[in-house]
């Protein structure tokens, strides 16, 4: 890759201000504003220095800041060079579904932090030992959209750890949408337990399948993703979700609802939660703030009836006697101050640019067969047209481009020609350039598989 | 309990510093000496104004603070009182061992917090999701005393946890010492293990029993605590951890150290770990935060080769994809800038006096058959004599004294005659007066035994 031009570096030996201050500030200013794009290789400091006729040490010095910060990556031979998140040695990565780090709230978490160092005795609880149920004022502000109890967790993985843990025993079964996140397939398979993968649609589970299939077998546990489930991003609809309720309940089957994504919708209107259409015992739901907030600080939920939440807290305290407490006061803080709506506002508007982007440009991309269309979420679901597998193309990315390929979301259909796109982490551009990097890759691997014939095709 | 007159205290109206802090500083410094007892009664603020000759106001602000510190509190209608952490409304409890609050380090914390929150893109990367394995520096710091791989985990409760998950299988043998923490206990209840308990004498388990056992049993896996063991707070000497190393690689039993007390040495010489003894691959150590620092931030690690590092990552990854950022983070800052080592030797200095004060008073105490001369740590192991069970002394003191006893540490013995007593957390004079009580409700307990027989007496 070409070094590129840096835009005009204004530097002022006047100012007071250190030269290679400046000189960070304005290339960092670049960065953020995309004037200096990711991936961009940027003039050795020699080079630069000469350019702006300053000592190469000044240079130094502001490369080195930029890099502390995260924001350049030196290779060996090949140059300093500009890094995003996601997009790292010129790789565009669909594969994470994790927030994009520069939307954090930075300033908001920074001010309760010098806050939180202002008043040692609350230091001094927070640095002892707590309850396994957790940080009661955050549990409290948790519980307070309706019946039960809440218990905090490591997140929402552990959420589920837990109820695997209290509830499923070796050989039962265990219901839940196929494709599904890998993290919640893992949980169950390590305890031995039967997965049975209920199709899903273009709007979320099918409900008709799960219909069928309970009237053959009697699962002790149906896990559920109603809003922007992960892989697909689908949202089920309000009567699905009342079919859904009837369903369980009639066949008194435990109802999970995974609601983690609920708080990313960009477009539409909002439908009613399963825990909002019956608030009773049969609901068990799993919130996190690691998606409308930030995954880093592991805090998660479960919002249940009393006797489930006590067997979880029973199974938490021998995993980790409790969540962080740190962590805790500062979400509880951070929500309570009214910063997490501040900036759930900013990642809507976002997420609501990048869907879009998103949608666009695979409405442009021949080659595939169909593609979801999320008002909400990190990810959609793609699958390749004519039997393509989603392997076969990323092989001929050749590390240009990344996703995850349907197999890593399987439980009893292979999903071979689909793949996961989680837009939520890239920048516009990055998505449009990405989506056509792997339309043409599509298109490549497509014709490579017409000429030598079988073994890259799948049967559909 | 009536009013305790306050030591002498020097007010200077011509220092500069406010009368009300002046008043503050001296009765906190005389709550921390011991001089004012802990639950003593302080006098009213009319009353003491009077005595000192200054404005009422003065005295309740400087009441206030020390309330909001913890250190005072308020009952209606009988007065204002000297608070301690385990000994509240009178009541003087041995029964936890977390460390005693008032030492935590809150300044150095509120530091580390203080600069924390200036560094805006430091933040912005804790916020982001990180690896199973751990934050990178602090796992470097960890790893640097030998070969191997660091995972940091929620504390050590989850190390064990995921030692569980790993490697034992329902079905399999564990070996565990017997009294042990009843949190290493239900870790491995949980999965259908069967659990050997293996004696603990004067110095730590007992070797010998081991290596009967290990000609009779395959386990898989041997659980130790080398250092002032929880319950029995014993050690092993360097010749039985020679040994028991021989015995562990002989048998090709993989061989866990709990090391979470080992910093904890008030007295004598440090013992090399078995890890220290034996870097080699058949060690897994495990470590925390915890017992030496402050529980609230839950960290943890295991320190073992790498193939055994991979596997409990992988389990980590699922059960909550990784420790809390913010926490690691700010231990590594704690360890790194040596306010750890500062806040040790603190611990260490309350720690030795409280450990005095429990084994002279034990040594006062007629009921007792033995009890174990810890070095260190938070606990030690008291026998009754005549078979009382402990449990009937709990019932006879009647909330004034709290205590666990042995049957909540049973793994294959009873040890119903027996009981924990954790004095890390006490001061010296509540350390005192509550083994004088406890001395004489075992008195009476027994007392009540002679007279009514048998049904309170068990067959030693």
């Amino acid at each position: 890759m070409a070094g590129v031009g840096l835009p005009a570096i204004p530097l002022n030996p006047d100012s007071g201000e250190p030269l290679y201050r400046q000189l960070y500030a304005s290339i960092k200013a670049g960065i953020q504003s995309g004037e200096i794009g990711d991936g961009a290789r940027l003039p050795a400091t020699r080079e630069l220095a000469g350019q702006l006729g300053v000592n190469r040490a000044t240079v130094g010095l502001a490369y080195e800041l930029l890099e502390k910060e995260g924001l350049l990556t030196a290779h060996v031979g090949r140059g300093t060079f500009v890094r995003s998140p996601a997009v790292e040695d010129g790789l565009i990565s669909f594969a994470s579904s994790r927030p994009d780090g520069e939307l954090f709230p930075v300033e908001a978490v920074q001010q309760i932090l010098d806050q939180t160092a202002r008043d040692g005795e609350h230091v001094r609880r927070l640095l002892q030992l707590g309850s396994p149920l957790g940080y009661q004022p955050l549990r409290e502000q948790l519980a307070s959209d309706g019946p039960g109890e809440v218990l905090i967790t490591s997140g929402c993985q552990q959420a589920l750890d837990l109820l695997a843990r209290a509830f499923v025993q070796p050989g039962d079964q265990v219901m839940v949408e196929d494709p599904v996140y890998p993290g919640l397939r893992e949980v169950f398979h390590r305890t031995g337990i039967r997965l049975i993968g209920l199709p899903v649609g273009e709007i979320g589970l099918d409900v008709e399948a799960l219909e069928l299939a309970l009237r053959r077998e009697h699962p002790r546990m149906l896990l559920v993703t109603p809003d922007f489930q992960n892989p697909t991003g689908t949202t089920l609809p309000l009567e699905a979700r009342r079919r859904l309720l009837e369903l369980a309940e009639g066949h008194g089957v435990p109802l999970v609802e995974i609601a983690i994504y609920r708080g990313l919708r960009y477009e539409g209107e909002d439908i009613p939660s399963l825990r909002e259409l019956d608030p009773g015992p049969s609901v068990i739901h799993i919130g996190s703030f690691s998606k409308i907030a930030f995954p880093g600080l592991r805090v998660g939920w479960v919002h249940a009836p009393r006797a489930v939440v006590e067997r979880l807290a029973e199974a938490k305290q021998w995993c980790d006697l409790h969540t962080d407490h740190l962590s805790q006061y500062l979400l509880h803080e951070f929500a309570r101050s009214g910063a997490l709506e501040a900036h759930r506002r900013q990642v809507l508007d976002a997420g609501r640019e990048r869907l879009r982007a998103a949608l666009d440009a695979l409405g442009n991309c021949a080659g595939l067969e169909r593609f979801t269309r999320p008002q909400g979420g990190m990810s959609l679901w793609a699958t390749l047209r004519g039997g393509l597998e989603a392997e076969r193309v990323l092989e001929t990315l050749a590390g240009r481009v990344a996703f995850l390929p349907g197999s890593a979301f399987a439980v009893s259909r292979r999903h071979a020609q689909s793949f996961r796109l989680s837009f939520a982490g890239l920048r516009p551009a990055a998505i449009r350039r990405g989506i056509g990097i792997l339309s043409e890759a599509a298109r490549q691997a497509r014709a490579a598989g017409e000429r030598y014939g079988a073994p890259h095709m799948a049967i559909v």
